[in-house]
């Protein structure tokens, strides 16, 4: 039997993040994880031998490919999800656009570059058109599209339907953020059983300046930052999955919670993400419990792909505030990746031909 | 051989808060508990029969005592420390007053009463003053003294030191609760393992308004409540002990960081609190490390009575953020009951005499 | 649209193994949830607004669903799933028996009578012939049939293989249960967070009489037991779901270690229980890995209806060890309870003539 | 000042073990912690630079430390504690010894040796007079004297009162073990959260045959292993602090519950272990309550170092049944290498004179 879907491969398989890859583009419809490549150390090994699986059952047709390197000439495929961290991303991401690939980065690299789309695509799949200007400067045949910090992102598609009605002005924004946020071995349990670290390296400063680009306008030549100040406390409590935050919230037009709760249950999002294989039924769920969302009960919602808001309420000193919570390693990385591939093949960024 | 020690009484010594009193105050070298009092169920009773003991031992001479109801001819110790609820501490407390007792309660119904002095002595020790108006007003030759909810307690501890220099003037608060500040059984398993509950009722107002009244002035006649407006969001976390807090603060003069970390780390609180029995070595700590405090780490500092402050930071918005953290049934409860106590028997409010 | 399935009631439906009884039972091709029964004290009100609901969301059809007393009169449903705690099951499943109506029960009360099938059907589906005892015996026109204690179902399926081929004579068992197993709101968090219990009450004497049984023979007029003891600990774990136990077995003939594991990996249970909509691809998996089943990353197989082995090896005093898991609150409660009912209607027991 | 105590290294004093002796020996009467040894990649930083500190606060006098080198050269001080790990074990304590020094080691590479005492003093503190034979067959000035595995110690203690009085033939031991027992970072969050890992390397083979040698007798020239069986399960739950475990025990002579109570509650261990400053009040507690003993409640009892036991029940297939908990880092490991040198100096194998 011949497979007709996008060969795809998966940079940093072994890690974490690359797990989620694997288990969410397992019976993907248009991809087929084609390739897993890792460091130099896991190379030559087959997938199954050379990692450790953390969730559920390795695919077994992925546990029987051999893990190449993580360059050009080793990874043939047109399609790149990338998990490398920091340190692998700043030279390999750019070799694989290069030589002509679409590569769907998770890495901090080049996500606040002026022409490097951060998307999640329901709320600002516009910028993906920037991507013409990425080509054009940097002479490449494939291109870069990044998606946000984990944390950013939950807060991000909590803010959008609020901010494209009313206009955030200032985010005051404390998480309480799951262990899976660290990857694995990650957070040692001796830090964090019974216990709250208040402390998570280099988060706020994300925090603080991804989602003024991810809200705000492509202009036709470049993405025009939402004007809003933000101010973030993050905190790593004992939750396996799912980022949950508080958020007080200043408004340029001050909305009634009433405004603001049919904001948030009338937002659709991008039509072009609406029916897209991993775009969930709603991007957000409103949740009207006094004490929801949670990340245990809520973190599957939409398959871990619906942000969850609840506590919608108004401010004292500013003019709302509310809870979010969606699930980090889905939404905000892996899942977030492939949906953002996805909208690249309606769009036609990513060749349907490739299937032949 | 004969115990000079003052006889107290504990209202409500069967339940988690009454336990916390019992073993804070074994050994203690002023008050001698006498009296163990709670529902009728447990009148008559063994204190060892008729509780489900928490933690550490039972103290073996409050265990040998019979429980009694909970009113002013059962009880007769001319101290009684009240961890009722606020169902049953509406009517009793003030009977204890008018029966002549000095009554140090936990309970919200009489807190924010103009009258009544809401006190954590070594801020506001001075609030006490207002006892003899109480005592005038309401013809009562007891009194009552209240403590402020937990939380509120962790929160005004650390502001302190900058209201008195700075004037605090807004407070965003985000609380991660421990499960203890619910009681016992309190909060189920199955709602809190792995989780984070964004709800714990009744919590966010009190936290918006007790602090204006502790960290207010006593003008000789009244007390005159802090100007400042408080945003609350309050979350249970599976921690044990210890509520932790991220603040976010704006004041009437802005201070650096520097002048901030040197108010904080210089403050001893007031002059009478110190060489008190349950007074730790400071009330106030500040931690240089990254993440820190952490409540599993920082939780029994000074006994359980020192409050742990760190990232004290300047705010992209407002002027500073910082982390507060102090265990919730000590400091926050019946360890600030016994230190307002002993503030009052050094003020001779408490007879001493009432050891002979 | 009619609905031609057969219409069951929930007795006890507003409690935890109530509510899994109804989320199993969403969408079932049998069964449609027609009834909600519990205490006087929510019999009334829509099961929506009588309900506390635990986890995922609430079907929206029993939402609208009016809570009726526990009594043959309210209830009108042929088939009644049982959630009663043992109080309550005492007098109520006989009169629905006696009324005509197949119980299918969760308490303790009946399962170890004479004439009361215990069953796990992989397991001993034959048992359920006694019925036609229990019916004469004690005149009734329905019929009672139980499932077992959740820890005795996760052993007594890891044990069925092993016992069939080598005859199974002593089982030194420690068990490690969920929280979820003691019910909402159940385990306090304060006992159980960070910690280990090392008792449940009246659960190491059940472990100690059910599984002989489910483990006999029904010889044509009565269940003769399997004759071998048992010796059990029953620990308390902060876990969610899945019982987690270790077993240390003597058998009748000592098996190697190979011999055990192709038994245990050719198992596929009794014929009858294939196929049926709740029953697992395979009633038991065993696990490869050194250090599996773990109740987080297994819990889940066959949609909680698989228990899982791992670690099985050779003894030092007796044969064998292993480790065992399953799901308490699915495969050990209400899922077996279904699966139960789905035997019964393949039997023929419960009438498919009741669907029209 | 002169400070009169005898100098005492530690050896791998950044981890996990190193840190938990520098708590322990903070004030110690008789020891004084003169230098801190750890990897060359420390060595030459002062020790709190070197160090990520785990709990509490970092004893003033050591921070300032400069770390040293882990050799014979660099480490001047007569009475060696060493955290050290396996591999690093086998050729530096040996050199040690050889040039003098008194090893308390925590490794396993000793333990086992014919020659070399395995020690909880309270149980076996007479096998320390096969030093004599050490010293003499290997040709060591100084001597190794190990301590066991952390769950060997809990169940030994628990034994002993009953191995002297019944005699122990046959164990079955199914434990549940903290995290800190597997060092930092050691155990990752995201294997151990609300969940069990029935897996823990080495562990039971360690279980299985270190126990025998504890609970043998010294003959004057050898130590006899007792002769019994243990066939072990061990296991990894969410718990901190506290090796919780289930013994089910045979005997020689059958004793009654009863009785068995009798010998746990009379027992006192080596009468020279008496006194000596970390010695607790009672070598062993027993419980009364159901549902004890517990990690969480009952780990700190004796400040570390009383082992608890509970639940003593009479068994269905061998004699009796029981609980037993203590505190893996402390009775466990670097509490009991402390307390076998306390005994050494009471012997004089430790010189007092070195005190000078």
């Amino acid at each position: 039997m011949s497979d007709s879907r996008i060969p795809v491969a998966i940079l940093g398989a072994t890690g974490a993040v690359g797990q989620t890859f694997i288990r969410l583009l397992a019976g993907h419809p248009w991809f087929r994880v084609a390739e897993v490549a890792a460091s130099e150390r896991s190379a030559g090994k087959s997938y199954r031998d050379a990692t450790r699986w953390i969730e559920g059952e390795m695919p077994a047709d992925v546990a029987a490919l051999l893990v190449t390197n993580c360059d050009t000439t080793s990874v043939k495929s047109p399609v790149v999800f990338s998990a490398l961290d920091a340190a692998a991303a700043g030279e390999r991401e750019p070799a694989f656009a290069t030589d002509g690939r679409v590569v769907l980065s998770n890495a901090k690299n080049y996500r606040m570059d002026d022409d490097v789309p951060l998307v999640i695509p329901e709320v600002n799949a516009s910028h993906l058109d920037i991507l013409a200007t990425q080509r054009a400067r940097r002479g490449w045949s494939g291109a870069i599209v990044t998606n946000a910090n984990c944390a950013s992102t939950t807060a991000v598609v909590a803010m959008a339907p609020l901010h494209e009605r009313f206009g955030v002005r200032q985010l005051f924004l404390t998480t309480m953020q799951a262990v899976s946020g660290g990857g694995y071995p990650g957070v040692p349990s001796l830090d964090i059983l019974g216990n709250v670290v208040p402390y998570i390296g280099d988060e706020e400063p994300k925090l603080e300046r991804e989602m003024q680009k991810m809200l705000g306008t492509f202009t036709g030549s470049a993405i025009e930052y939402a004007p809003f100040a933000v101010s973030a406390h993050a905190n790593r409590v004992p939750v396996e999955n799912g980022h949950t935050m508080c958020l007080t919230l200043g408004f340029e037009t001050k909305p009634t919670v009433e405004q603001a709760l049919a904001a948030l249950r009338e937002w659709r999002g991008a039509e072009i993400v609406r029916g897209l294989p991993s775009a969930p039924d709603v991007p957000l769920r409103v949740r009207d419990e006094l004490d929801r969302p949670q990340p245990r009960r809520d973190v599957m919602d939409g398959k871990g792909m619906t942000t969850s808001v609840g506590r919608v309420r108004a401010d004292n000193i500013l003019h709302l505030r509310l809870v979010a919570m969606s699930h980090n390693t889905i939404r905000g990385a892996a899942g977030g990746s492939i949906l953002n591939a996805e909208v690249l093949v309606k769009q036609g960024v990513i060749a349907r031909s490739a299937r032949s």
